[in-house]
């Protein structure tokens, strides 16, 4: 990396320029201001679509017919998760063709593509533009990706999309459901996986769109989550993804001890601070310590009969059982996370599919991150500034996407539910390995030994003063840490850039190096946080 | 006008520049190639709506804050019909704040909004951009508007948005119902006037979007059909339409003999040609004759067992009867054209509200209008080579907008089932006063005393060569209502060009020009189509 490095708004040294485009340093939150108009796509027209029939025998021949050639860029969503069967098709097929230097800009990827490194190695593929989950984000942080890796949040994915900081030549949108007018939604058939929000992007701005489906059905196809006026190519294929596969990572309500303490505790400051109330909203993820602070808000609004007006998802099936029982009055889903989320999106209309362009994108008039109340979130590390990382670990490896947690800091009320330490690695530092979002966003940090509250909230602080709550300061907290573990060696990296995190307005909040890895089988730290 | 004329690929003098404006002369079907990429408006960032709450107090706030100043394209919908209480509203304000020169770009204008003749008179308003019906378009025909008109298809409307051709700088949404963040639908509170899919291109592509409701609610207003995140303004009034006058023109099966016998022969056709069958689609309009030939085409599919698989509205109740019934699967409707129609879309998955982009946009990959295998239109004339004009009467008025007609051209059978003279007037003409649409697109012209088939259909003159149907020759179809009416004389028109008529990929398809009054009193001819 011969690039220029500067110091960005919160001290992180991050390059000038990647993959040959110019990146803007993060100013702070709110600061940058867009001074240009978004990206805009070459008029098409009806004359080379006048039957509306846009069925073509297979993959191949639609990559084909939209162009496929050296240095493309091809998107894919990740709605199936670790059950996509698509994305490694796509980058089979062009290494087939001989195809070049590729850029794969997914929504996120996971360990089910791992294949795709072979396709990096045999240079069909240049780099990754997007979320890496596991293997690909290990592959990533030892160097190995001809190009720097470019993580974004759902929303800064849309965002980037539609300033056109990345111009997209061909989508492939999985698609459960469609008509051969390129209508598509992921409701029903075989593979339903609930909705399409990820390539909604991908639909309106890609230069060519593919569909490919396991279920064909007549037009109209309803309701089109992915509108066929955008669609180039209709691909019948026997398989497009694993439903069942959509479940990954933990779904199910922690057993620990430590991290139900973490959840009440949570639960007992946020009814504290009244922020359980009539028509509230919240959003929880599906962690273990998540969907136990679920389960807790559940028991509190059933037993002071209290309404939310709105739940986000990812849903899941406790927040589904809460929307039946008309304990909220709409669940406002991005993903759904298990199939009954699936189930009560195709039956309930209280239950909306949403896009990261309605919930998410920073470059819009307002989004709906904005209008929730609480929101609880996960962290791999937390500073003394409350600066959050969610994409490496204290060993310096990229193994976790943004997903949409940089978007969600704009809620009302930020919590982090974290463990003191994991594997004996204190999670609060002096400095985290890589900054994913500003401190000043996040609002509350939860450890079973003790409540930060960011001196920022002097309203959260106020009301809490007379609380029963182990609220302490962060640094008390680290001190805490420390005490026990010791003080956390800092990970061995290189100079060397491999991946850049951008803000969610495309600015660069920081840069992630290449891990040199230690000699000995060092042992995997931490647990996985569910964001992507 | 001292604009040059050219003439086009139907031999229409057509202007090169219209209200300072480059226009494109109509090349024919399919043969205008855009080479040029979409409208891209200035990216906006959510640092400027923090909160997500964009109520202000009242409509003149919006519109200052908007930035309102002279000279600016303001725009409006028309779901309300005859029922819009907005569009004068917002005149009167700018009057009041001594604005000047304003461009009002409505989807379709009605006698409601005959007010806007003073604000055209004290220079508010300069010209108008949208189909005029009524006294506005006989303002316009007579050569008082300031500017000249631009009357575009529902379709040609949002293409020309799209493409920049008309840029909206503040657009203003009727919404019966609205949240303070800008999500709004038409389909519920006390002004429920169905759907909203008019103000589509209006709100993804004005600079400022005003939402004005008389029905506010809590956080999420669901369904979304205008998307919060392009609203910049939300303002709470008394009442913003009188949903009761959507109905406008007539809504009942006609009782005249000889519309009931082109109904019936219609029908007759498209039964013999095997048009009506399992899976077929339709589009029929709310004319009365229109109406009779969907109640002949129920009869046909109750007795046959026959099941259509989408009919497209404008919706009313003989449709949702046809819905409910289970005799059609889904009904893909732009506008409800009675409340029976706003009812069944607020509760009836399968009543979908479509929009211009889904349905008309030329300018898009594909749209709905393609797919419908029957489509049942109007006209006020029709010439020897099937052009056809719906926007002027015989005596040069332009007393009609295009709506959806030039969009639905495109479907698989265009029927126009017409009288062969109205009020004496044949309506068969060596020329047509305005030709709207090109005769190559339209197949078959059904009168009472005879049907001609479009030569271009071998087909479906094969198809009926052993009918007993009365199938003529369309000049033969002409002789026989000269026979009976003469020939008719032309009307007394200028030179001066008052409006232009876009074709849908926004060519100039014909012009419009100043109508020179008789000095007496001239009897009213033809009646109302259906087409807005």
């Amino acid at each position: 990396m011969t690039t220029k490095l500067v110091k960005n708004a919160l001290g992180r040294l991050v390059p000038t320029e990647i993959n040959g485009k110019k990146q803007i340093p993060f100013q702070g939150v709110g600061k940058y201001r867009p001074d240009y108009r978004k990206y805009n796509p070459q008029v098409v027209t009806c004359a080379d679509f006048p039957t509306g029939n846009k069925l073509i025998v297979d993959l191949k021949a639609a990559l084909v017919n939209a162009g496929l050639k050296d240095g493309m860029t091809i998107s894919t969503h990740h709605h199936f998760r670790n059950g996509d069967l698509l994305a490694v098709e796509i980058f089979r097929i062009a290494s087939e063709l001989g195809i070049k230097n590729l850029i794969w800009f997914p929504s996120a990827s996971f360990p089910c593509h791992a294949k795709i490194i072979d396709y990096m190695e045999n240079g069909t593929v240049h780099h990754i533009e997007g979320s890496m989950n596991g293997p690909l984000g290990r592959y990533c942080s030892e160097g190995k990706m001809k190009g720097v890796g470019v993580l974004r949040s759902h929303g800064g994915r849309y965002q980037a999309v539609q300033d056109g900081e990345v111009q997209i030549d061909i989508a492939v949108i999985a698609a459960p459901t469609a008509d051969p007018f390129g209508n598509a939604n992921g409701l029903t058939g075989p593979s339903a996986c609930g909705l399409l929000g990820f390539a909604l992007a991908d639909s309106q701005y890609a230069h060519k769109v593919i569909v490919a489906t396991d279920n064909l059905i007549d037009f109209p196809c309803i309701p089109w989550q992915i509108q066929g006026n955008y669609v180039d190519y209709v691909v019948k294929m026997d398989k497009i993804g694993e439903p069942e596969k959509i479940v990954s990572g933990t779904t199910r309500i922690t057993k620990s001890p430590d991290r139900l303490l973490i959840a009440e505790l949570t639960t007992q400051l946020c009814q504290e601070a009244s922020l359980i109330k009539n028509g509230f909203s919240f959003q929880a993820g599906a962690g273990g310590t998540s969907l136990a602070i679920a389960y807790y808000f559940e028991q509190i609004m059933r037993e002071k009969n209290i309404k939310a007006r709105f739940a986000r998802g990812g849903s899941n099936q406790y927040l589904v059982k809460m929307l039946e029982e008309g304990l909220v009055d709409y669940l406002l889903d991005g993903q759904t996370f298990d199939l009954e989320g699936v189930r009560s999106m195709r039956e309930n209309p209280r239950h909306v599919d949403t896009s990261p362009f309605t919930s998410y994108n920073y470059h819009g008039k307002g989004n709906f991150a904005s209008l929730v109340d609480i929101v609880i979130l996960g962290a791999t590390e937390v500073d003394i500034h409350f600066n959050a990382n969610v994409n490496t670990h204290s060993d310096g490896y990229l193994l976790h996407g943004i997903g949409g947690w940089q978007n969600c800091l704009f809620s009302k009320t930020v919590i982090l539910p974290i463990p003191l330490f994991r594997d004996r690695i204190p999670v609060i530092r002096d400095e985290v390995t890589t900054i994913t979002g500003p401190g000043e966003l996040i609002d509350v940090i939860v450890t079973e030994r003790g409540i930060a509250i960011n001196p920022r909230r002097k309203d959260l602080l106020d009301a809490l003063k007379d609380s029963s709550l182990p609220i302490k300061t962060i640094e008390e907290l680290k001190n805490e840490a420390e005490k026990i573990c010791g003080i956390p060696e800092k990970p061995k990296l290189s100079d060397e850039i491999v991946a850049i995190i951008k803000w969610v307005d495309g600015t660069v909040i920081d840069a992630v190096r290449r891990v040199i890895p230690l000699t000995r089988t060092s042992p995997r730290r931490g647990r996985r946080n569910q964001k992507s």
